[in-house]
């Protein structure tokens, strides 16, 4: 951010008065820009004992599968955006159960809310950021092709739940090790 | 949004290729200014059967009382937020326990996610943000000058939750009904 959205003018980066975090200001204005972090909403939807995954078709992290995700958007609640996801990349319908996982991912400002689905039919097929839309059984997914830690992790604890019979809400931090690309720290919170 | 924060332009709104919501675009520099949903991380402390509320010395709602909670932050968790904001509003400390509710706000853009917590000690006070901080037993809360409507209906469920003995991870939707201030549609999603 180099410029006021409000004003035009340009802005810079200060602790405003009564807060304790350095902010864009514009001293033109007077507008503050706060940033915060963005919730990526999402749905591990089943057939059976099948989930669906997508394989992507955009950056980052092309030709690698993950789950139907995505930023949650103004005007909607969390699950309707995990319904929304669904239906862009995989073109399919889903009934929402509970929320699942919720994960955090502070070095990306992001946070992942997962919630359990009931695939509604089988008549999915790939939307516009994915290549290809498959339902997997446990033996089948592709652990060493998964495009996001997220979703690997998040998956993990899916099929470990499943095999007790229950899904406890849970919650994971997700923290870049040391800074380095690739390597991740996994907390389980609860 | 008026100007381009990368470059300083006026933007226009208009749909980009590829996606299906009208955003703020930018035609000098190429930027879509995306917004999305912000998160209000917060806690519902306890110290034996009390929780703790505070009373509130801003706007909006200046004087009605209120769970502290407020704006997750960049770099942060969701209940290193929820904690944050005990800590500011009320200097208190707490070990916090599960998620317990999430409240989806679509009308304003806002997803709450407020967790159980047990307070440390008893060494709390008004924040800047406060004018009281008080530790209210369920016949104490004032139910008639509460704040938000998000806060009233989590500490209704808490309270009722609390008598059965188990605090399951719920989610509400509040939406204002028919557009109107003040008046709210309360779902119970889980």
């Amino acid at each position: 951010m180099k410029y006021c959205s409000v004003c035009g003018s340009e802005v810079r980066v200060g602790v405003p008065d009564g807060d304790n975090r350095p902010r864009h200001l514009c001293d033109q204005c007077g507008t503050v820009h706060y940033q915060n972090p963005k919730v990526v909403a999402g749905c591990i939807a089943h057939w059976e004992d099948k989930v669906l995954l997508c394989r992507r078709a955009i950056e980052p992290r092309l030709g690698l599968w993950t789950v139907p995700a995505g930023f949650m958007e103004n005007g909607e609640t969390t699950y309707e955006g995990a319904m929304r996801e669904t239906l862009e990349e995989a073109n399919a319908r889903v009934a929402v159960d509970d929320l699942y996982v919720t994960v955090n991912l502070p070095h990306i400002n992001q946070v992942y809310m997962l919630f359990r689905g009931r695939l509604l039919d089988l008549d999915f097929s790939p939307g516009e950021e994915s290549l290809a839309v498959e339902l997997l059984a446990e033996p089948e997914i592709p652990w060493d092709r998964m495009a996001f830690p997220t979703v690997s992790e998040a998956l993990k604890l899916y099929f470990a739940d499943r095999s007790q019979g229950t899904f406890p809400v849970r919650m994971l931090d997700i923290v870049r090790e040391g800074g380095l690309p690739g390597r991740y720290l996994v907390r389980n919170i609860s």
